[in-house]
């Protein structure tokens, strides 16, 4: 295969977005997105997946949508005016059961998402997006899949940290702890992972089209901590980390009580919110909604963007799926390649 | 003083009201709780306090509450058409500064409070409820002062475990830890304070009306554990706990994944969360509006009930002080006496 990058696309970033599992809505989202103007404007579309695929996708959504195809081995074409799917050729409709974790589900996404990384690795693409996988197909396919932060780290050669983003509407969650026995959390909670975590967001953010993104900083304990009485992570740990920060110019605040600090985010008062272990930020954002919202993986040299829900296989197929949340993960990923190009 | 209990009050449970903090919203909160017909009709009212600071609060409130009242020393009157109000004349209105927490501030709410626990104890009322006291002004008047489940146990005389129950509409939430460090929860996550807490959670709510309350569990770890990746507790702790509940014929379920099971709670799928930690409960419980909720205080003799809304300072003496989680609190207290009676 040659994909090889083209000056004729102009301004418009190259984004390709791989086919998520198919036995999800991920086949009728991919279809739906490709036929929304506002993306097709907005970014030159390189989709990978499997044409019949997306076409029993394009059924159920009801859309029709208007693709260059090209083969695996195929050369990329310089047009920027119609979405590209790369035919990978790689999964016969008939052997998907819509709502059952396959292996061969999880080969096709992860064929389809290690395609996607190479191009962005190797600078045939400016960013990476997917419709959502369903972890235990990919595991299946693959069982040292961890998570899409690891498998992607490996494929692209990152060696450095990389973190995940939660973003909705106006407010992201970046966290300092995440897939840890909560036991763990409190003797991970230091200075410098703090201070670590506070620049990877500012420098996301920033990369986001943030001039200066306000930061707030969630303490560890309830209260955080009620002045040093139910534990002093907050002025040993996190108040330092959060000096540090904003003697490197980054708009950190903090710590406040994790209980009202995302009703603050929420009404405008911040950015983003650092929190220091996995559901102080996920219980917030998920009743805020964060289904509608858009997870970004950092720490890469170029955008990750996929929408927060999964494969909701207990609607897929209906045509009922919700288009909004990869709209938004394909509109970021394309503002991120304008604002680090600006 | 001699404030006997009555038979003339036939089926209307008596309630013994605390002025809270002077600075804030609870004087304008008990004036214009004291003007609803509702809770006219549902509860005797006893309110304890400065007649002259209700007055204030009234002319804030710009209601006109019709109440019968007595002094400290003055036999409790045997009708039930009328709240009564108990003039302690323990605080003069003009040493009162909107927004500012002070010992005497403090000393007014404790003094207030003190004098409906006791009724309480004596039997005198069938449940207390209080307007917001403010902890640091709680704490300028009597240092030891920890927080309303300490003080109130000390008065009642109450050994056994007392907890905080919140509620929000159909929602209650109550907690296996509470005010402690967040590096000491996991150790405190044992079968036997889980299955603990199931029973005053199953028992409370019996109280109040609930045939079987369905109570969900959160786990402690990420996604519950996953399976035992992030943490053991939910199988070597909470899953016993949670059969041990359901073999005494409580309706507990779980462990469930902290950050989804209160989108199932509020979906109607349950009517109680039990979670582990304060923060896992009260970042959700606040975003979810409860400073529209209940605070009730459960393993006492009596039921104790107020607004889970603080003081407010920043809005007291406007006028626009929401009277909802007050009347609420009444409403749930005098329920709660009926359930118990019938």
């Amino acid at each position: 295969m040659s994909l090889e990058r083209s000056d004729t696309h102009g301004t418009k970033p190259t984004l390709a977005l791989a086919m998520g599992d198919p036995a999800g809505i991920s086949p009728e989202l991919t279809a739906r997105l490709l036929a929304l103007d506002e993306v097709r404007q907005q970014a030159r579309l390189i989709v990978i997946g499997d044409r019949r695929i997306l076409e029993q996708g394009a059924r159920v959504a009801a859309v029709d949508p208007d693709v260059e195809t090209i083969g695996a081995g195929d050369p990329l074409p310089n047009r920027i005016d119609r979405p590209i799917f790369v035919d990978l050729a790689n999964l016969a409709p008939d052997t998907v059961e819509r709502g059952v974790a396959t292996r061969e589900g999880g080969r096709f996404a992860l064929a389809n998402y290690r395609l996607a990384l190479t191009m962005g690795r190797d600078a045939r693409a400016d960013a990476v997006c997917f419709t959502p996988f369903n972890k235990q197909a990919m595991r299946l396919a693959l069982p040292s899949y961890d998570d899409e932060i690891g498998f992607s780290s490996e494929v692209v050669g990152v060696d450095g940290p990389a973190s995940e983003f939660n973003i909705l509407e106006n407010v992201w969650n970046a966290r300092v702890t995440s897939h840890v026995r909560l036991a763990d959390v409190a003797a991970l909670i230091t200075t410098q992972r703090v201070a670590r975590a506070l620049r990877l967001t500012d420098a996301a953010m920033r990369a986001a089209g943030f001039a200066r993104p306000r930061i707030a900083v969630a303490g560890l304990n309830p209260h955080a901590g009620d002045g040093g009485n139910f534990g002093r992570e907050e002025i040993d740990e996190i108040a330092p980390a959060v000096a540090l920060a904003r003697q490197d110019g980054i708009a950190a605040d903090g710590p406040y009580s994790p209980d009202t600090v995302f009703l603050r985010a929420r009404g405008g008062d911040f950015d983003a919110v650092l929190t220091m272990y996995h559901d102080q930020g996920q219980i917030a954002m998920k009743l805020m909604g964060f289904d509608r919202g858009v997870t970004l993986l950092g720490g890469f040299p170029f955008p990750i963007c996929t929408p927060a829900h999964g494969t909701a296989y207990d609607i897929a197929g209906r045509g009922v799926a919700n288009i909004g949340a990869t709209r938004a993960a394909v509109l970021l990923a394309a503002r991120m390649v304008r604002a680090r190009a600006a």
